[in-house]
């Protein structure tokens, strides 16, 4: 069975060790953690180590901390030649530890400690430098992931790029509409339906295809109606820019 | 039994009609249709007409047009003091012509002809001169959705720009996805399970908690590095005008 230790105890790591708990397909051998309680609940703890030096050999260490902290951590393992990832969307593989074999194991999901997601239909985004590496991290990712592929280094930065528009950009949109909400005494329950909708349209349809509102269809009264009942600035700005885009967008279809 | 009648064959239109005809509450009496075609799968024939003086009396007319068009269509009805409502987001109760009572009936929700739709789940916003007619908008919007509200028009008319918000311009931020997705030889399959997610997010959360990414964590080095990625100059600066939004909205918090 593929043994392998879990470094990080943030979103990421938290929900790649529930993942890893509720599969037969792997031994979690160790979760590294600074903050020992922060992962307890989840897991033995015999198997929670606060030292590198107490790692023991497995045959893949998954590096799940923030970015800024990967080289670091690669850089202070106690060993060699092993398989060694790391989970970040935006960082090379080739910034990991030259001292250890490489590869990128990236679930490309908004994790949040709060809310249980299903591991399954997350994509994992596999990367690594030989062929008998990328197989082992297929069989981890395969055993926690129905959607597992192989994506190189600058695809990932595409795909981190992209995530950022549609997740969490999207989530500012909904800021907005709180806000707007707000200003007016209504409640932003009244929306969820529209913004569940959007989304759901999105399984089936191609962007273009669902895209509706009067800056795809040229309305410029309602654009302008729109524009003179904001009052926030900032606001203004984003609606103006998103309905150019949008009318830039339909010229080129 | 509450009588209606609808004058319209769009989206909004087809997708009322179609709720109506699946409720016993209510009895929709006629459809007009300046393209009787459109409608015709759904309703028996003799329901449609194309000619305004074929209109019966009913305790409910719903018009809905496009908002270019809802004006003169309530100039052209041939009666006087029936409940006339349109169903726009986006124009005050006061448009529709003096010679009837006026009122809304705003179905709150994203509609595409190819894609159905649980009417339950619909916000219907309600508006109308008088109680006695609010009570009969209330009576046929409660027949075929579980969410009314009375909303008055300021009310509508900002949901309507929060609307822009949350599913026009986020669904014109899943169109950058897949833009980029597609520059860089991806399926912009592997983003969708997070678009989900961060739909199903705003459920339980407020869209402060959901918030993640490098713009929430003040993360510059990440934030320049996907700006040197884009090359787009039009989603550079989307990026740059959302990313400051949400900087700027942290410092609110």
């Amino acid at each position: 069975m593929i043994k392998v230790s879990v470094i990080g105890s943030g979103n990421v790591a938290q929900h790649l060790i529930q993942a890893f708990s509720k599969t037969d397909d792997l031994e979690l051998v160790q979760v590294f953690s600074r903050n020992p309680k922060s992962v307890s609940t989840t897991l033995a703890t015999a198997k929670i180590i606060s030292d590198f030096n107490d790692l023991k050999t497995v045959d893949l260490i998954i590096i799940a901390v923030t970015d800024n902290a990967i080289v670091e951590v690669s850089k202070q393992l106690p060993f060699q030649n092993q398989l060694v990832v790391h989970t970040s969307g935006n960082l090379a593989m080739e910034s990991l530890n030259d001292k250890n074999r490489k590869g990128v194991f990236y679930p490309l999901q908004t994790f949040t400690k709060s809310k249980e997601i299903d591991f399954t239909t997350i994509p994992i985004c596999l990367e690594a430098q030989n062929e008998s590496d990328f197989k082992t991290l297929e069989m981890v990712a395969s055993s926690v992931s129905d959607s597992v592929s192989r994506i190189n280094s600058k695809q990932r930065k595409a795909l981190h790029v992209a995530a950022v528009f549609v997740s969490n950009f999207t989530n500012h949109l909904y800021q907005i509409g709180f806000d707007i909400c707000k200003e007016n005494d209504l409640s932003f329950d009244i929306l969820k339906p529209l913004i569940q909708e959007t989304a759901s349209k999105i399984k089936k349809l191609l962007p273009s295809e669902a895209q509706t509102g009067p800056a795809k269809r040229k309305d410029t009264q309602t654009i302008n109606e729109h524009l003179s009942f904001l009052t926030n600035e900032n606001q203004k700005e984003i609606y103006k820019l998103l309905t150019k885009s949008i009318i830039d967008n339909g010229k080129k279809l």
